[in-house]
């Protein structure tokens, strides 16, 4: 029974690479720039595409946005379209992640030719998100800091395959409980090197050092 | 495909339901109360745990506590431990969600007789454990302010089938932008007349209802 469950899991995941890699070919024609944007719900993953919209405008980089939603709401989708940037939304209809598919779905409604970069939304959750690659070129993390400094120990898979990490609402490190060092360890310990950036959405602290981070990678 | 899959969807979790039956009836013959609890990451589930252990611990209420990790990690159960409580910790190995099994398997190696009050610690995710019954008698789950007011909207299959809501981390809520108004009228469109307790596990505020609510319920 445990084989067999294996086996059919091991072929779900093969074929999603397969798509995964097909939207990298594609999203590499078009010469973008795709991140993966996980979290824990309320991480603040719509804030930080928000800031980084209103940052790179005034630079002229056209930013697609896909959205990862677990039920068919519109609030995040709502909040990129006011700013003027075309943005998609995927509502899993209750699954924990985003696939390869639905990303390669997603990609048919965005004016691809026309973007620079493109920031793919996933699903709020540490879990099942690390175990499906969606063909982009970073995953990158937000950690939020209230959630508390023991998350890399309890969540290692997410950890082991990022490419950056955002520790993010450091504006209320004050009224924490939060060990940097303990935390910092933790990541150190899964994913050694891993590029980090300290930063608060809401006063926009630490936000330059993630732009140019993003300006220097994408392609120009 | 698609109706396969759902074929197959509905018989695990109809499989799923009849354990958690089963493990109902073996909370009833020992007169415990079970409770679900369930979160995101960092919201405060062994917190809370914690003060309700501590507080109740004078009034000699024997718990017991099952502790669900998606990782190989001892740290909340070591807390829990750390208090003299017999806790069980089950390590998913990368599962999003708890299960009846598992919970059976837990309640195995707990000592039914001498407790009055069994605490399921789900695993950190808003999304899977909301499909799966465990046997428990209420589900309860915690909302963390910095989270965000609009987690019921974007999250409503796990509040929907909630019996408790408890707002956590009250003490934030001077440092953050959070119209409590505009979640609780979330909560009120998916769940009206949700038993809701607002609370600090930090600072103790509010925990007292939350107690009373707890010994009022549990058979004595």
């Amino acid at each position: 029974m445990t084989e067999k469950r294996i086996t059919i899991v091991e072929k779900i995941l093969d074929a999603n690479d397969r798509l995964a890699s097909e939207n990298r070919r594609r999203l590499n024609e078009n010469t973008i720039f795709a991140i993966n944007l996980m979290a824990s719900p309320g991480a603040g993953k719509t804030s930080l595409i928000l800031a980084t919209i209103h940052a790179l405008l005034d630079q002229s980089v056209p930013i697609g946005v896909i959205e990862g939603d677990t039920a068919p709401v519109t609030i995040d989708a709502d909040k990129i379209s006011a700013v003027g940037m075309p943005v998609v939304q995927i509502n899993t209809g209750g699954e924990c992640h985003l696939d390869a598919v639905m990303v390669e779905n997603a990609l048919d409604q965005l004016p691809l030719a026309t973007l620079d970069l493109v920031i793919v939304e996933n699903v709020g959750n540490l879990i099942c998100p690390a175990a499906f690659k969606l063909g982009t070129h970073s995953n990158v993390l937000i950690a939020s800091v209230p959630e508390g400094d023991d998350k890399p120990y309890k969540y290692p898979n997410i950890y082991r395959g990022l490419d950056v990490l955002i520790i993010n609402k450091i504006d209320l490190l004050p009224y924490l409980d939060f060990d940097m060092d303990y935390f910092r360890q933790g990541v150190e310990m899964l994913n050694p090197g891993l590029k980090t950036f300290a930063l608060s959405c809401k006063t926009g602290e630490g936000l330059e050092a993630w732009l140019s981070w993003l300006q220097a990678t994408k392609p120009s």
